[in-house]
């Protein structure tokens, strides 16, 4: 190839450049002046494959220079759909995620949608490198219920992304059930019943969940009511024994404690079989609230009184939403789903 | 393309049909004499990818008149490693299932591998689709506990298969614990207990599951003893509903039962909250040992007796037979996994 084809196609890209300019770039326009496929443009644009940093930034100066506006239905062109979704949550290996996570595989199936899992543990690490191999391998959508804060991964990704309870940013939905509801309802119903030294257990504090509106509520209905709220928040990623000791430590700080509203029904049941290692029988000397109220909790611990979120209910709105976003819509965030309050023997 | 042309293919067909007949037929001689690709072949044999019947009998023709055996470096020449591995269970919403699935996913995540799953639901319609769909997406392997009987599939897919529990032909290993051991020593701790009239309830008989184990021990245990066994075999699929039915029909069938040993937590926390609808209290008038002593059961119902399975081993023996296998190995059922009694406060 000589010198001269070389410097006649390059200025035929500048004659195109500020042709599109005037109108709307399209997506070979891009590909053309970041001298790389169109395939490419729309792997960057949807943030697949593996591509270099090189041709990220080639890409991305490109569309600056042409004020290039990504279409959906262009990118949608050349969008394969895999009809896989991935879905990010701590582990299947619990009552409350083991319900969603079956719920939510089981409407993707009938939808026609494989399920690839990845139980991110809470591990920061562990969740980017799922979310990276989730990009990498083309899923159609994410679901996403893992308590890591501000991965900015998500941020970037140019694909459908659906929360449950975790706040991430403005373009991704968040669904949720009433928890603001929930921590109201069980510490008045524990005040009703008489208990003068109600505790909270809660996740860790500032985490941008929904589900920290439980202790807000919480706090507010005691200092409505003239009490002092105490709060015991446990990280995630704590094992048993830790959690145990801390729950010692309730009993330890607070012999007096006649009330305890859990954020989970398993916290409830550690708890449930700590009292009587401090004399404490249930429900008479200490009354207990849970939350979650999952299917296998029920089973489980059918006398455990408890907050019941609408699980399966949760998993079906957050598949229509993926769906909505999938087919391009911005839907935004629903209002939050009802909760139940289930009266058992512990409180 | 005239006449001519076509006879002389054929004549060379033919040529090279005798030829490669005297030594080793190649993949490249039965897509030949097939007339299609030899992708085509590859996908064939690996049962992968949407083909017609037309296309698969006449490469299965062409494979029988060439005498062709596949050999595993050849196939692996044409299978594009996709570092995904599916997984095939009943559920994970239950605490055996949900912690075995977390396992192998954390196994399988920390050796390369992304987890496709698919609940069956012991829906054998569905559990035929899921793995339609995973060998048509091309997965390494499978891992699969659903409990449906002699689905063909499995038969023909040449494709790496472990399975966990249940039977399925000499080709696929079974990862299990010993169940044999577990009904033993249950039945033997309620006899030891004085237990006079002890019922078994298990899944549906004649299920090819070596689960199957608990209750040929139970049943010979018993005869050891002296006692008739009686065992409750409940279906799978059915509601809670229903097997409370079936449960309620035990304290109306044997108004003496003073021992169940269970095949399962979940049926034993089940049958823990009927007792007192029948004025047994738990242990004294009644003993029940469970089966699994999963995590979240042990967190939730501590004071259970159980057989605990190592469900934890049993996921890692389970992977690492399906690497095994994925490398071109065929490696046999392992031994039976050691289970191990926890003595509560139900026996």
């Amino acid at each position: 190839m000589g010198y001269a084809k070389i410097r006649i196609r390059n200025l035929a890209k500048m004659g195109e450049k500020s042709m599109v300019n005037s109108k709307h770039a399209k997506l070979e326009d891009v590909a053309q002046l970041a001298g790389v496929s169109k395939t490419t443009v729309s792997r960057v644009l949807n943030k697949r494959g593996y591509l270099s940093q090189a041709t990220i930034d080639k890409v991305y100066a490109a569309m600056k220079e042409l004020n290039y506006q990504p279409n959906t239905i262009a990118r949608q062109l050349f969008k394969q759909k895999t009809n896989m979704v991935g879905l990010i949550f701590p582990t299947v290996n619990n009552p409350f995620f083991g319900q969603l996570v079956a719920k939510l595989e089981n409407i993707l199936y009938e939808r026609g949608y494989k399920v690839l899992i990845g139980n991110s543990q809470n591990d920061p690490q562990k969740e980017e490198d799922y979310l990276n191999q989730l990009l990498a391998h083309q899923v159609d959508g994410l679901i996403v219920g893992a308590h890591n804060r501000g991965l900015k991964e998500y941020q970037h990704a140019n694909l459908p992304v659906v929360s449950i309870d975790r706040i991430m940013n403005d373009d991704i939905p968040v669904v949720s059930s009433d928890n603001y509801q929930g921590g109201k309802i069980a510490t008045e119903a524990l005040i009703a019943a008489g208990c003068q030294t109600i505790i909270h257990t809660d996740g860790p504090e500032n985490l941008e969940s929904n589900t920290s509106k439980r202790q807000q509520a919480y706090e507010e209905v005691m200092r409505q009511h003239e009490r002092i709220p105490v709060t015991y928040n446990l990280d995630f990623n704590i094992s048993t024994a830790e959690k145990i000791k801390i729950f010692r430590k309730i009993f330890e700080d607070y012999p007096q404690v006649d009330g305890i509203v859990t954020s989970n029904d398993t916290d409830a049941a550690t708890i449930l079989s700590l009292a009587p290692l401090y004399n404490k029988k249930v429900p008479h000397d200490l009354k207990i609230i849970g939350y979650d109220g999952a299917d296998m909790t029920r089973l489980m611990l059918p006398h455990l009184s408890t907050i019941q979120q609408p699980i399966d209910k949760i998993a079906e709105v957050a598949v229509n939403l993926l769906e909505e976003k999938i087919s391009g819509k911005k839907p935004s965030s629903p209002p939050p789903l009802e909760v139940k309050f289930i009266k058992g023997l512990t409180s």
